[in-house]
């Protein structure tokens, strides 16, 4: 094939793959998406990305962006066609710590920027379970968001400048690490969670943040998510808004992490609500878990906490911590089930999981569910496990959750974006001049229609 | 003429201005534009916005979103064109305390925001000396910034759902309150801060904070700016972060504000560097004047601090903000000068400055400067007095101010976006691919270019 020739001309023979080198790209680690790309181009820089751009534009060949391929919507979904693989653009081209940014190619493992904001005595707050693997490019194509958003933000908000590579091979050069800067639209947040429909993100400068002097992490145990939030607020009240992370693990997932991973198993009794909480400060003067004790000491005086462990160590937080970053594998335990990601208004969460634990009774009874939740951001991970192996009642239970989320002013999609699996709800509840002016834009940006076709846009 | 009889039978003939009524809209305050309106138009709801829109699409007629007319970048010049003013959309639709949201329409003047919040015991934190004027639909399409940002972001991290009515009258309802939603396309950031030139914002969800239990407010006097940024440092860390405004007023400000406000003259004999410091805390377990106080003391006896005055009352600290809103009464004392507005990552603002100072006394020996800064963000109001009348000379240090930002890796444009008075610089120092990209989605979303034209693309 010629298109392929000329890639192999282009970016060295070697970092084309195709046949069996290929295939290990071709599948989803969740099960739920195997295909077969046309071959797999890993080049080595934004002008090499920018050549292969200019070659599939050429020839009219489907490029499906890919960093991690951690993604849970069949996002990297590429049948028969070019996967762009980021991996190898993984320079950290600087840190500044006295402007608290870094630059780091669209390569780079989020684990690897937390170390090297680290050694700078700084943190990049954005974190969640896939760390370990989940790239720059792909964290920002799908606006990820994790455990730190209550304090922190989403990708997005941690983002200051972008190097996009669009369509036709042109480079977009956004660069900046200024916190204020209005010259035109904002064409940085639009790249921001396009998932590779609008350009391929190359490199970015992301914000960093001074490292906490402490922190103060503890799991409680409460009765009711009403109780939970009341706690919300008065932690983060009592703590000038100091809250990093309010994790929701409900007894069940308790329970199931008991039997998965025994060692780590609740501290106590499991109750309705189990929050993990922590808050963070930059300052010297006082104690984060100190000030942490006395709140929810007043709380338990108050009569809302059934029970409560406050970490005394670092080992004792990562503990905790792991509790909460076992989810993933504690929830795909199998492929036949239906994960969802959906956000609500805090004070609609727990109707939310009253109606759809009545509706999939109705829908399949004996179904059992699973719920994990960044409870301070409304952003519930519900999933579904059907009684049997049935391609239709999973796609009706996740529209019944997408309806549910939207009759109660919720989103469908709260940070694991649209992909391919959440393309029929789009088309179902987004605003239907919202997805013209989308297509509007993506025939603006990408004429040929190459870039990750087939995705976000139903 | 066809079109204003068609337009006076849709939104009734009291709402449609032409003559001697529409003259008044014919300025900017600053006095720098002055053109004549074909009509100014008045709608009272988002449907007869879109009604007014679908008749000017129609017409082809030229369309131009005023609100309270406070912007300084020529954004509303609307010569021969249709002036839809948004001042009639000025209901609070509601508030909701349990998930501090409120959502207001575009014509909702902000001071009047401040109050509904108040009420509420939340605060919309976004600030600056127009708020007694200017409208939501106005701060969101310009992103405007102000005294909070440090904190709280721009107007742009405030807004969680917008109204758009689209060029052809098309209702595009992105109005979700939701802090996470990742359903394609981040359509929201892209309609605001365009300037009206994309659509034509009709209302918003916007983020409401807790009010502070307490505010720590001080003036300070240092000499460099090098030491106010280590004073930021210090704060912030001995704060846990809680610096909600950090403003810098040169010696020369202080000296203007003695002169024609000479009951806001400074407290002490004016540094070169006098900070506007303050910060907020939602504690009650303890006060953030005294926490400020006990900073700043370390400070001074660090020998940092030349000067200092904390407010030790709420009248106090209402004659402290009031010496940095004087800004626009101080600065525009003649239309006769170059207002410039540019942000900077923080350790290059020093020699922005020195380079500045230096370059103006070769364009124009004898001009004189003032600057005044959102220090926090890197933010700073560069004016020049030219020594004569010259609209060439004005231009040729308009484009040196920018010149010199953009060799600092700074921006030409923080907070008061482009509109008529930075299009050249938007065509000399703007990506060349991203002004593609923005023209672009221009042609997509507006075909005929009937919103706004001429306004933010060179």
């Amino acid at each position: 094939m010629a298109f392929l020739e000329a890639l192999r001309a282009e970016i060295g023979a070697a970092q084309v793959l195709t046949g069996a080198e290929a295939a290990g790209f071709g599948r989803e680690w969740t099960g739920h998406y195997h295909w077969t790309p046309l071959a797999v181009a890993r080049p080595g820089s934004t002008a090499e990305v920018a050549a292969v751009m200019r070659l599939a534009s050429a020839a009219g060949v489907a490029v499906v962006p890919v960093g991690g391929n951690t993604g849970l919507n069949g996002g990297t979904h590429a049948e028969g066609a070019l996967m762009l693989s980021l991996a190898r653009l993984n320079r950290v081209r600087g840190l500044n710590a006295a402007t608290r940014t870094v630059v780091a190619e669209a390569g780079v493992v989020l684990e690897r920027l937390h170390e090297v904001a680290a050694e700078a005595g700084l943190v990049f707050p954005l974190t969640f379970g896939a760390k370990g693997s989940a790239m720059v490019g792909g964290f920002l194509s799908t606006n990820a968001g994790g455990s730190n958003v209550v304090r922190h933000g989403s990708a997005r908000a941690l983002c200051l400048g972008l190097e996009v590579v669009l369509a036709d091979g042109r480079v977009m050069d956004l660069m900046t690490e200024l916190h204020k800067d209005n010259t035109g639209y904002d064409l940085r947040d639009l790249m921001i969670g396009a998932e590779g429909t609008l350009g391929v993100i190359t490199a970015a400068v992301l914000k960093l943040v001074p490292a906490p002097a402490g922190y103060g992490t503890a799991l409680i145990g409460v009765e009711s998510l009403e109780v939970a939030l009341d706690l919300l607020n008065r932690v983060q009240a009592g703590s000038g808004g100091a809250v990093e992370a309010f994790e929701f693990m409900p007894a069940r997932y308790m329970d199931r992490l008991a039997r998965l991973k025994p060692e780590l198993a609740c501290p106590f009794p499991p109750q309705p609500v189990n929050i993990l909480i922590e808050i963070a400060s930059t300052r010297a003067d006082e104690s984060p878990s100190a000030l942490l004790e006395e709140i929810l000491g007043g709380a338990l005086e108050a009569g809302l906490i059934g029970d409560a462990v406050i970490a005394g160590s670092e080992a004792q937080r990562r503990k905790l911590w792991l509790m909460r970053e076992s989810a993933a594998e504690i929830t795909f335990t199998t492929p036949n089930l239906v994960d969802t990601d959906v956000a609500f208004p805090l004070d609609r969460l727990e109707t939310f999981l009253h109606r759809m634990t009545a509706r999939l009774a109705v829908l399949d009874p004996g179904a059992e569910e699973l719920v994990i939740a960044h409870l301070g951001d409304g952003n519930i991970h519900y999933t579904a496990y059907p009684t049997r192996d049935d391609a239709g009642l999973r796609d009706t239970i996740r529209a019944a959750v997408a309806e549910e989320a939207v009759a109660l002013g919720g989103s469908f999609s709260a940070e694991h974006g649209v992909g391919l699996s959440k393309r029929p709800t789009m088309a179902a509840h987004k605003n239907p001049v919202a997805l013209e002016v989308m297509r509007a834009i993506k025939a603006a940006l990408d004429p040929r229609g190459i870039l990750n076709p087939g995705k976000t846009l139903p």
